[in-house]
């Protein structure tokens, strides 16, 4: 082996999903195809691994369980959310120079491309050699610079798949508990919610409205929203963000959560769909049930997108080759392709356009109602979830009554 | 076609589940095979089709259809949970009569064994030939005189894939959010809390601690249990039960539940797992985490147990036989045959010793301390969830630090 040009720290932050281990294969493997990279150093727990010194030494890995990364959910090197700030500046120079670490691979959303960002500027001012290339990674999805991050395809398809099953069930129940609420996840954005609207097929389809931060709807419209849907359909499914707002910056029902603490002190829970519920439940007198899988979203192996577990990887790769090309900093894209088939091509952006910034749902994504989304935004996600979706091989029988 | 005896109505009831479906095809399949049954009718919303003359023509369905319910969840005649009382008892008998009903079966849980059980009383009464054959379903899987109902393997698998996934994500955060709760169906019976113990593939994995409500634990054994799993591993899922106790008849935490109501004059929720999670952020200044499924648990069809779906069909064909043999009343029942070999065979039982029972977890499929199911549970549950279960194929990095 010719001799190493440096070594190479690869670190993951914030939640985990099914398709960040997937992005470490691709890095790890592209490493070790190059020999001007000696060691390849996992950072315990994301920066704090680098702050602290922990590095799991991925060279001596076996190649299984390299390959077995890119079908494994969750984080494996562990993650952390912990925010550089000046006072970390020198230690981290000293262990980046102690390690002669001269590729940094940082794999997460926003406050992850900051990070990396902090790490060139700081190995910049102090003149020492180092290439930061990111790998964008969120089920949120609100990334700029890139068609979409890896992990949402994913999550997109638990949550579209979550919906279609848990809205059958609401159908049958007809009018003796014909409310269903699915929450899901994405604070300040729809994009995770609005992939609801894939679990619909046919006209009729649960679900039946579909509610996004970007969106305010007000509780006199929430109401009748769901009181036309349920004279149409005597059942209504809901698709609702945990952020979504009644005003803008004013989360649904807010002034209701629960201020009183229990008896340990902390406050009790009440999130925006446990207000609509009971909200629906004293306006409408009907019975309304909620399903809040939480971290289930990002992590249900089973409701991987083939699509994006091969984008992840891929860009996993891709992130070492242009740190290789002597490029300094930046966060590798995917840039989806004209045509009719389905394709992106992994790409690069610089970190400055990235970094601290929240992609939004574009206005022309939702329709005028603010309660589904457009065609315009089913027709970016579909692909993403790759096959089979959908159809499914549901059935229903026909209503001929006798 | 010879002259038919009489005609059938099949219903279904109570929750859906993802195998109930493939009863009905069962129902629907084997009495298209027998002349001596005539029409066939779905009862619209179990027995209020029944009471209101709603009937679904099943002999109009396409085969397609038909088949097609195997692989459909959710009840695809609608359901209910109507409870029959004796003002209903004339207007049944009038419309059994009208349509010359002389097969029921009604395929649900205790409350349906029950609806069943009054059906068979009510014609006996009257001097009407009528055979009311049951078929067992409820995720709960607390019917006696049943190895498992069917619904309970799928759901179990949901709950281990969700567990097993959902514990990695856990496991990823480590101390910045080390406790996370899974909450399972079953307000009075633990089978399904405790299949999330199948999520353990080896020593240490999640969950860490499973709670029943047959299994009481006090709120400082809770957390001592929690401590100590912390201690141990970073980071402790766990697997609770919506009806979990901390002494017999006292749901853990029922005297902080929310008293207060909300704007409209509802109460706010807290259940069981809010509770503890107040408990725990509370005693232990630890982050803690919830998943509440809910209905996911029994319409997630990705997850369906093959044998689950198989074995639902063949006790829908097997109720439709024992019907034609010219017993009067009873419901379908799998025995496990012996041998290493998992194989369940149908059989039948009096609906006398089923109905308004509840089977809860017996004393030895739960450790002393109450928090982990034992082997025997395991090699009792292990096999309904079919294959490929376990193991996944999910890699560790190995730690080795450098």
């Amino acid at each position: 082996m010719a001799k190493a040009k440096g070594n190479l720290a690869i670190g993951q932050s914030g939640g985990p999903t099914v398709a960040i281990n997937s992005s470490l294969c691709g890095v790890i493997q592209e490493a070790l195809a190059h020999d001007e990279i000696g060691e390849i150093y996992g950072m315990f727990r994301g920066i704090q691994g680098l702050l602290s010194d922990q590095f799991i030494d991925l060279r001596r890995q076996s190649p299984d369980v390299i390959k077995g990364l890119r079908r494994t959910p969750s984080a494996a090197l562990g993650t952390g959310r912990y925010k550089v700030t000046p006072k970390d500046h020198e230690r981290i120079l000293d262990v980046l120079k102690a390690r002669n670490i001269r590729y940094v691979h940082y794999i997460g959303g926003n406050d992850s491309a900051d990070t990396s960002l902090k790490l060139h500027k700081l190995a910049a001012d102090a003149g020492y050699e180092l290439h930061v290339i990111a790998v964008p990674k969120t089920v949120d999805n609100d990334l700029y610079g890139t068609d979409h991050c890896p992990g949402y395809p994913s999550a997109a398809r638990f949550v579209a798949t979550a919906l279609r099953d848990t809205g059958r069930d609401t159908e049958a129940m007809g009018p003796a508990s014909p409310v269903k609420i699915l929450e899901i996840m994405g604070r300040n954005a729809g994009w995770l919610t609005a992939a609801a609207a894939l679990a619909r097929e046919e006209e009729g389809d649960p679900p039946h409205l579909v509610y996004v931060p970007e969106r305010p709807v007000s509780v006199e419209r929430l109401v009748d929203d769901v009181q036309r849907c349920y004279k149409e359909h005597e059942h209504v499914v809901i698709a609702m963000s945990e952020g979504a707002q009644e005003a803008p910056g004013k989360t649904l029902g807010e002034e209701y959560a629960p201020k009183e603490v229990d008896v340990f002190g902390h406050r009790m829970k009440g999130g925006v769909s446990d207000y609509v519920a009971a909200l629906l439940r004293g306006r409408l007198g009907l019975k309304v049930r909620l399903d809040q899988p939480n971290y289930l979203q990002r992590s249900f192996m089973l409701c991987a997108s083939p699509i994006d577990l091969e984008e992840a990887y891929r860009i996993g790769k891709k992130a070492v080759q242009e740190a290789l090309t002597g490029r300094i900093e930046g966060m590798v894209t995917l840039t989806r392709d004209p045509g009719p088939e389905y394709h992106c091509s992994a790409g690069i952006a610089s970190l400055e356009g990235i970094a601290n910034r929240e992609k939004k749902l574009p206005p022309g994504f939702m329709n005028e109602d603010g309660n589904w989304p457009t065609n315009a935004f089913l027709a970016y996600a579909r692909p993403l979830l790759g096959e089979p979706w959908p159809p499914s091989s549901y059935v229903r029988l026909t209503k001929l009554f006798v």
